[in-house]
């Protein structure tokens, strides 16, 4: 861990909103993103949270503009100056109070939008009881696949359906191919699920042709939202042979509007994931001492269901990234192991985040085993796949006896009827 | 056919060269792209090609910035409008002649760079030929999987690693692992290949949630370019299950610099592939009269070969574009039936193009049948797959009695040794 002054749990801040309990955004976790007045035609430009406020990036000289690839770019030391720059400036007893708290808005007047322009999005399947879960589905002999544990598996997916948390989720339409039935038919899909996930966003890319070397791989990385992997599992299940996941999940991919910095997430790294004896050491390109001692996060990501009979939401699932199969180290490593460069602002997802548990599976899909165990809710419902109306309010957290909480906000989609055709 | 006086094959231009039999840019071609001169420290900036030349489009008052993304956003009624007035101004006896030659740049003094930035790639598979083969090398009696003659399969590209012809291409490093070996080495790919593909340029988008009827979709095309999909395929066999290529493919990808428009290939559409009778009929959202009868294109392309001791390339294949499963229209159709959205200058692809006879098949995999029969060349050199040195070059055109030939150009890379580890 490289933990500094802008770590100390006992900071407070002079935003009175931030040193509450629980917050989740302290003066420790400071994300980054972008904002503007409700209701203003004002341009959309950088801010960064703190408690219940926004403080404009421009009252420290940064001029964002509408999105935040230049500040990703800018590489983890200009990022790490100006987070202690933040750190200092909104810190009790700040000299800068006066001038900075007229460049406060308050959150709940601000629209916040997609923080980055994201060019390439890919997918990994770095979940491990996730991917044991769905394949136990299709496979029940042999749920892992040979290459699982050597290869971090992923797929490329659609950047310009990504939008960010609160967008309304149309249902898609697509092929829909029951087992027994002799023909697809094109209809709204039946069988909707969400899929529980962190995104890293690129920070400085790499040249094409150039591989990112394991031990050098979170210096490119700017930081984690939360992600919502919505998808339409009749669609996957006719079209996903031989090429992958492609209408299924394009429709839409939700993201968390607030850029945690890895350089906030720094007093939860833990250890990799604890292979078992037999399984296989990875190879060295994906192999570091450090990141196998440390280049884990111990994030906790949580599901939740809000039906439009229910006036609060109930939680589904609770799982930690700890228990990713690879590290975000690995996965940068993999991506660009064979040349492919990544570009500032570039998302790269886990993958579904399910624990051992019951409450911990990071879909429907798993939790009501591909629908033939639908569960209860408090309004008397039942829910084998989301229904239109229902609302899926994804939250993550950090939290560990003696440090500052540092949360993510939420990433929430409500669904929407499909259109009529 | 939509053919107007653009199309008139009889018209000639001012710019002699473009006049010669078998110019690939008659003044009836007029494909756009980013260029500058070489070896100063120009701003690039849009042309159209005619003949040996390039016209920078600020001659007429278009100034594209440093992309064409504007000008494919434009949609086509303003691009026929440009079009037009090119054909006018460039005509034999022009009145324009004398002011527009001193914006014309020799192409070969000119650099041509990506025409587009790329927002996201997607790649098909509607070279049934290809489909074909390829599943018949892994499934001998059931080469086509039965989603194949309903949904045109596909999958997310890379769009980071999408590189203009003449940029060099290093061979990949990745995962290998030989089927009798017990653990995969990461190493340079042994099993380098090129897939024959042309990619479709995105115009004027659809919103997100709103599907692009296939009547509108090719209203949607801003223009078409060769396109080569270099496939590493050893990483390829290892990596694929369950979520389709990824690192296997997105190390590189090569397109031509010119975008044909959909207006100079109206002359060469075609009906769409000839099912066989107990083939199914495509669902209605991917059905068109219009389409059926004429949204195919008449477009050849070719991949030659030249090893570092060849002097001449020889052909390796030629196919047609006519013997496509799906036309573009219900490509796009389909990419968006589900709500994604496309963006001016998203580049949808054809897939591998192979045709039915030996020499019209469209990778080496085909070719060699995974590499089992390698081929001998002119300099006594034999191939399996590709080596270092070897250039690749993509060739396309549409040529028919009574009209005139529209060239694509070429789409060439070189294959570089792996970097040192």
């Amino acid at each position: 861990m490289k933990l500094d002054e802008t770590h100390d749990p006992a900071l407070k801040s002079w935003v009175e909103s931030a040193n509450a309990p629980g917050c989740e955004f302290p003066i420790q976790n400071l994300p980054f993103g972008i904002f503007r007045r409700k209701g203003r035609n004002e341009a959309p430009r950088g801010g960064v949270a703190i408690g219940e406020q926004i403080l404009d990036l421009a009252a420290l000289g940064v001029r964002t503009g509408p999105t935040l690839n230049a500040l990703a770019a800018s590489g983890r030391p200009a990022q790490r100056k100006l987070r202690r720059a933040l750190s200092r400036a909104l810190r009790e007893k700040s000299a800068q109070r006066k001038r900075l708290s007229r460049h406060l808005v308050p959150m709940r007047q601000a629209e916040l939008l997609l923080p980055v322009a994201i060019g390439d999005y890919s997918d990994f399947y770095t979940g491990i009881h996730h991917a044991t879960n769905i394949g136990r589905i299709l496979r029940p002999d042999n749920p892992l696949l040979p290459n699982y544990k050597w290869v971090p598996i992923g797929y490329h997916g659609r950047g310009s359906s990504i939008v960010v948390s609160g967008t309304p989720i149309r249902r898609p339409r697509g092929q829909l191919k029951p087992a027994d039935a002799p023909a697809p038919v094109y209809a709204p899909s039946k069988r909707l699920d969400y899929e529980v996930e962190l995104g890293f966003i690129a920070g400085t890319g790499n040249r094409l042709g150039r591989p990112i070397p394991i031990g050098d791989a979170l210096e490119h990385v700017f930081g984690a939202v939360l992600l919502n992997d919505w998808s339409a599992r009749d669609v996957q299940a006719w079209e996903y042979q031989p090429l992958g996941p492609f209408l299924a999940k394009s429709f839409a991919t939700t993201i968390s509007p607030w850029i945690v910095t890895m350089d906030a997430l720094e007093p939860y790294r833990c250890p990799a994931f604890a292979r078992a004896a037999e399984d296989p050491r990875p190879l060295p390109y994906l192999h570091d001492d450090d990141d196998q001692r440390e280049g884990g996060f111990t994030i906790e990501v949580e599901m939740h269901l809000r039906t439009s009979k229910m006036t609060q939401p109930a939680r589904l699932s609770c799982a930690s990234f700890r228990d990713s199969y690879w590290t975000v180290a690995q996965l940068l490593a993999h991506q660009t192991s064979n040349g492919c460069n990544l570009q500032p602002g570039d998302l790269v997802a886990s993958g579904t985040l399910s624990g051992a548990s019951a409450d911990s599976l990071g879909s429907l899909m798993e939790l009501t085993l591909a629908g033939k165990n639908p569960f209860a809710l408090s309004s008397g419902e039942t829910r084998a796949f989301l229904e239109d109306g229902d609302e899926v309010i994804e939250r993550g957290r950090c939290a560990h006896d003696g440090y500052a909480t540092i949360g993510f906000g939420e990433a929430t989609g409500r669904i929407l009827p499909a259109h009529a055709q």
